[in-house]
C-alpha cells in the first residue's frame, strides 16, 4: 500500500489479472482521483444515499442535504465515469433520469457507510477533543509559530481547511 | 443513517451514552465536517500514512506524495482538533514534532484503508468504465443538454469536478 513506485494510467484498461499495482499514495496513480471522487464532500454522501435504493435526481438532492443542483450533477458525472453509479436516462419528455449504484459502486458505498457509521458513532469523542484543542489553541499556535518559522503564511487558506481544496504543488 | 432530523453541535461534548443522533446527511450535523476532514484529499492519505507508524512532519510529507507543507500542516491541525491525530511537540531547538494516530484515529484510518485497498484493487474496472464513458460522452452530453434545460451553466466549475470543492449554497 505504501509501495513508492509510481504507476501511470495505462492507455487501455488492463485485464482483471493485470499485474499493475495501483497506489493512491502516488500522486500520478489514477486511483487517487477515484478515491477523491468516492470520498469527496458530495461523492461520499451521494454514494451513501444511493446505497439504500436508486432514485431520481431531485430525490437524491433531498437525501444529500445542502448539495446544489450543479455540484450534485458534477458529482454524479464523476461517479458515473468511474463506473460507481449507473445513470438511466429515459427517452421521454420531460426527461426522466434515474441513478443507481453499480456492483462496484455498491462495494465502495458499503465501505464508506462503515466509515460514516464509525464517525457518527464516535462524535462525542470528537466533540470532546475539539473542546480540549480549542481550550489550548493558544499554546498550539505558540508552538506553531516556532514550527512554522520561515514558512510562507497564507491565512486565506485557513477558511478552506480540511485538506480538500488546495491542489498539491508538485511536492516542492 | 438517513434520519432526516437535524442535529446541532451541543454546547459541550455529550457523554458516551448520550442519546444524540449524529447524521452526516444533515448539513448542520458536526459529524459532516469530521467526515470531510477524514476523507478529504489529504486527510485520507495522511491518516492512511500514519496507520503503519507515527512519524515526523517531513517524513509524513514524503509518504503523502504531492502534498504541500502548508496543506499537510492544515490537514494535521484539523485531524488533531477532531482527536484523530496526536501531535507531540518536543520543547527542543529546533522544535521536533511527532505525529501519531489516536485510538479513534486508528479506528477511522483502518476503515479508510479498507476503502483504499478496495479502490486500488478494482481500478482496472474503473479504468474500463472511464473508457466506455468517454467513448459515449457525446451521447451523454446530448442527454444532459435536455436534462439541464433551464439550469444555470458554469463551466468554470467543471475543472474542479469531483464534488470536493464547491461549498453547498444552502440547498437552493
Amino acid at each position: 500500500m505504501d509501495d513508492p513506485s509510481v504507476v501511470d494510467a495505462p492507455g487501455e484498461a488492463p485485464g482483471p489479472d493485470e499485474a499493475l499495482v495501483f497506489d493512491v499514495f502516488s500522486r500520478r496513480c489514477p486511483s487517487r482521483a477515484t478515491l477523491e471522487h468516492a470520498t469527496g464532500r458530495w461523492g461520499s454522501l451521494t454514494l451513501g444515499a444511493l446505497y439504500e435504493s436508486g432514485c431520481r435526481f431531485n430525490e437524491l438532492r433531498r437525501r444529500v442535504d445542502g448539495v446544489s443542483e450543479k455540484m450534485l450533477s458534477r458529482t454524479l458525472h464523476a461517479l458515473e465515469r468511474d463506473g460507481l453509479v449507473h445513470r438511466d436516462a429515459k427517452p421521454v419528455n420531460p426527461p426522466r433520469v434515474d441513478y443507481a449504484l453499480t456492483p462496484l459502486g455498491r462495494a465502495v458505498a458499503g465501505q464508506l457507510l462503515a466509515l460514516i457509521e464509525l464517525v457518527e458513532g464516535r462524535m462525542s469523542e470528537v466533540l470532546a477533543a475539539r473542546e480540549r484543542y480549542d481550550a489550548t489553541r493558544e499554546r498550539h499556535e505558540a508552538a506553531e509559530r516556532g514550527y512554522d518559522a520561515g514558512r510562507e503564511r497564507d491565512d486565506g487558506v485557513r477558511e478552506r481547511d480540511g485538506g480538500t481544496v488546495t491542489t498539491a504543488r508538485g511536492g516542492r
